[in-house]
């Protein structure tokens, strides 16, 4: 189903960006575990709106577990998780049924549901949503960290702004935690530069893509599984459910398009008594199986397609052209809070993955 | 579970590289559908091994199918096809328990299935799955067709070597076809590029990566699902079963992420009744949902993990560091026979979500 | 995954007996589909509890809908629908994780969740689960209630107390709602007779068991699959979801195993155009599919466990026998409240296979 | 999908009656499990047909391991199975298409598939097809067999006469084994007398329905899952998948419908340093769980729709009434056969809920 994720550990994501609430349904957690519910708050707060350089919509997002929690830990029974939308100007929005946003997915919505689809900032589509996916998977971190795995992730460029990249075989917890205060970059130059720029698409009216590197260290080896449901497949898979990204490559990904074997290929060295790998251009992973490397993705996040510069587009009530001009909200370039949705998504995947091994 | 793909056409693949057969079982496909065993079988030739840029293992890849079918057309049972593996060598792959092959899935697997997985030429994790794949994607895809839905793909590069691309708004049936003959590229002149590196790499005992790129064309507006049932987390999710993927990425992808808002964008045009695109960055897809534009995305694969340069790996049970030389036949560059794989792949995601929808 | 029903419909339950909030995310349900928040909450009330031959627990079973709906329509986004816990005593049940209950999950919960379910009230193993299973099913029955397809149910019998059967050739709309007010039987000699019976079991500090049977008609033919997806099969699964039922049986059902073929078989007649069933010994399924008859089951339920009667137990913790005497408020037939439930789980399972067909 | 059975271990069946081949694809059994060929054909055998009390077609329903295992043992790979159909004479059943036979699929099968469905014998909705479930299940059974877990079956009725029942508390290894060589009865008093039933059914051109008891014992406490996936979910799932199952209840059933709570709770002791239940009423099952007693449930057949008296049915292409008379071979008790069929399918259910557990 389309909001479901998962197979022993589900989620079920609900709501719309303009409805009463959002929330989820994780079904299938192990029973036992521990929320700490500041350290979930706090993690969701990575993604909350408000900051300088994402939207100005405020909401502090909190997340209020009604089911599923018994002293404090799972019991065994599927936790809910409810997040109210305080902030919601639904004025704002009632023309986008009648022009729909390019880069929306207003209009095929539109068809897909009949005209019968919540337009509203873009109903179930809206990246709004990420809350609810954010509020699952800093749960399901919050797990695997007892677990010895731990996921982080941070901005590695925006437009042609490049952080440093994780270092794909040294990846510590040091290095994963770094980006998750403040601005989400390792560098600092990165951070000014990615500022300066987010600063000026914004004054044009525009927006900037960018892309979200990701790590998962800790695995043990052989967690996944063959042909459909490796870890590749069930990341990408988890990934492509936050709005804007397009692209999703691991290891080298599309570099080892242009590599030769012998370059790509990581050796492996008798080490403390097992096989020890000595470079990781597979990023973790050999036929959907965790191969004792770190994980390591890379998500492509296009530029937010809600800008103020007008844009053409057709009225489709007048059936004729029209020029859209968008006042409100918006992050000029999404992949900001999209690096903790990111650790969300991934620890969700791996989790089940896990939990089915 | 791992070899199964689909909610509503639903396919679970079987079989190893050396063992007696492979196939797969189709459930759910639509009763009253003609299947045409030549031109399935001709769609799975372009896969079989035996080219001159392939491996040298000589397989008909016949496929059989033994159930679904009545007087040539499916009955509402599910279909299974069976394919022979009739060229197996298996003394050349005894020492593959032993000493695991870098950038193959030999460890993991030692340590997924504690030691019992079948060694055998990579086994379940062998690209010789592809076979089955292609077996059901090929009927997909006339399927597919005959709802007026083509799907393509060719050889997008191979190193640093390019073939042109698809027009992203005017990819055509003729298009599509035009690599489904002969060496998979658009352009002689690449093809001809190609294979004087493909040529030089083999020469060299080594391999090379390449990139797939694959269009759809047809599909109505609408199909598809929010979140983690689009038509990319979908697509995403078969095309990494292919061996080698190592990244996929749709329309502008991961160059979206480095554009503006108002470049990105794909403006909206009344034309003939309806809102046309006017330009194809998204893919054909916004919010998971096909949007009336072709479909594109940009499979990438890795070099040829199998190389016949020494590679350094360990040996498991002297637990000590290991020299391998692998002999035998390997593809220098799998993206080549993965071509129609991956049409297969998204002919497969596509049906099924088209069948949900 | 336990608390989850369906695949193009699916329903995922949550919530404790006595947690802060029971509810139900349902995702895949068409677009543009009205719900009737009055009917909902009618239908919600039939199960409520309060009356004088149920527990006295008084809850309103205010079904709240989060999601999902927008201008009062379903808007193809998942419908979340909250219901609160407003009357909970949880020092009521404290004993209850130390002296498993007879009849109850209690002692099997403890081992699977290895202590930490929730054990008060029977957590999410109570019955007070149903209320959101009837949230979702009530929803159901109102979409299927515009195609033609009227579910209704009544209490066949208590104890050796029989009501009157359906007609399972002639079960009309009328037949199905006469049960629906008041005491759910169709004669009014077996309301009285169950009442005296159910009066004197309450005061005995005993219970008693009974059966519900359930009939939808309107079916087109051939809803419903072979093998394993069958209405026999989804209708099962959904009502084993209702705690205390301990069988089901379709049509003649276990009266089918002492009768002989040319009895049980139904002929078929043509009639108006079409084929006509002569009998329904079937229940209205062959095969798994809708034959056009009415489809008919019935489900027994067993006595409610939670008697005020001495019974013999043990304690966990001080590892010796014990007598547990259980206090509280309880329905002394559970059957009476349990056939709006019934419809419920009917209508979710009918829904789904009708959207997969 | 409806020919799909499990979450973890999911077995995918195809095939129709008078095809070339039927069989199953099992995905997710654990590594490393042996698989002892005669075993499984001398249980495959228990299902065969050509005894005197059963059809006389004669096939050997030889099962073929094609995949998914090495060296003797499960290698983490599907295993697929193929029974060839040796036996088949098609021309015995061209006029189902035409006169649908009353009690079986064919009319709503003609519907549902648009009259594409293979009829030949009833094509995919086969009882032939339980070959297949017998295959996969045989595996399961010898897997469970290694975990401690023994599940046995044997015909409790045919017609009025009635099989001794397994005690509830006291079902032993041997007990189970009992009925599993010759006519599946525990006493040879029953067996003589069904015998004669069967024998005297037969010779009027009649069939007659039973009921086939199941006991499984040595499972853990707390296998299983709350609301949808409990064990009397997936069991009855499983068992509503072997064709002319109208019925099925687990320990007192049906008979607990008429009894008091403190006649049908099970009291606990403290024994041997753990709780022992001193009666089964529950039939192993609390709240969807293992409770520790024998798991015990009962599943009703109706009686062989197929018999050679004449029947009243229609033409489908005249649209006019007809009379069918069947000639052919047919069990007149397809319960007899089924006892080791209702084996399979418990043991399915049981191992994929052992392996989510």
């Amino acid at each position: 189903m389309s909001s479901t994720l998962g197979e022993k550990v589900r989620i079920s994501l609900f709501g719309q960006s303009h409805g009463e609430m959002i929330g989820c349904v994780i079904d299938g957690l192990p029973a036992g575990e521990a929320v700490d519910a500041e350290a979930l708050q706090a993690f969701m707060s990575r993604r909350a709106p408000g900051g300088a350089y994402t939207t100005r919509r405020r909401e502090s997002d909190e997340a209020r577990v009604v089911s599923g929690l018994f002293q404090g830990k799972t019991c065994g029974a599927p936790l809910c998780v409810l997040i109210g939308n305080t902030d919601t100007r639904s004025a704002d929005y009632e023309w986008m049924k009648e022009t729909p946003r390019p880069g929306h997915a207003d209009y095929p919505a539109e068809i897909k549901y009949k005209g019968f689809q919540d337009y509203r900032g873009g109903g179930h589509f809206s990246a709004r949503l990420t809350a609810a996916l954010c509020a699952a998977g800093g749960i399901a971190l919050q797990i695997l960290s007892r677990r010895g795995i731990d996921i982080g992730a941070h901005l590695l460029s925006v437009g042609d702004i490049a952080d440093e990249a994780f270092d794909p075989l040294l990846v510590s917890h040091e290095c994963l935690r770094k980006a998750s205060t403040g601005f989400p970059t390792l560098s600092e130059n990165a951070e000014k530069s990615m500022k300066a720029l987010i600063d000026q698409v914004r004054a044009e009216g525009d927006s900037v893509g960018g892309v979200v590197e990701c790590a998962a260290i800790g695995l043990p080896v052989g967690v996944g599984g063959p042909v459909f449901d490796g870890l590749e497949n069930r990341i990408a898979q988890a990934v492509f459910g936050i709005p804007a990204v397009k692209g999703i490559e691991f290891g080298t990904g599309f570099a080892a398009a242009r590599m030769r074997g012998h370059q790509n290929n990581d050796p492996y060295e008798w080490r403390d008594g097992q096989p020890v790998l000595l470079s990781n251009n597979a990023g973790g992973i050999l036929g959907g199986l965790s191969d004792g490397a770190p994980v390591i993705f890379r998500a492509a996040f296009k530029p937010t397609p809600s800008i103020a510069q007008a844009q053409q587009t057709v009225s489709l009530s007048a059936k004729r052209d029209a020029i859209l001009e968008i006042t409100g909200r918006h992050d000029p370039c999404v992949a900001v809070r999209a690096v903790p949705v990111v650790e969300a998504a991934a620890a969700l995947a791996v989790l089940d993955l896990m939990e089915m091994n």
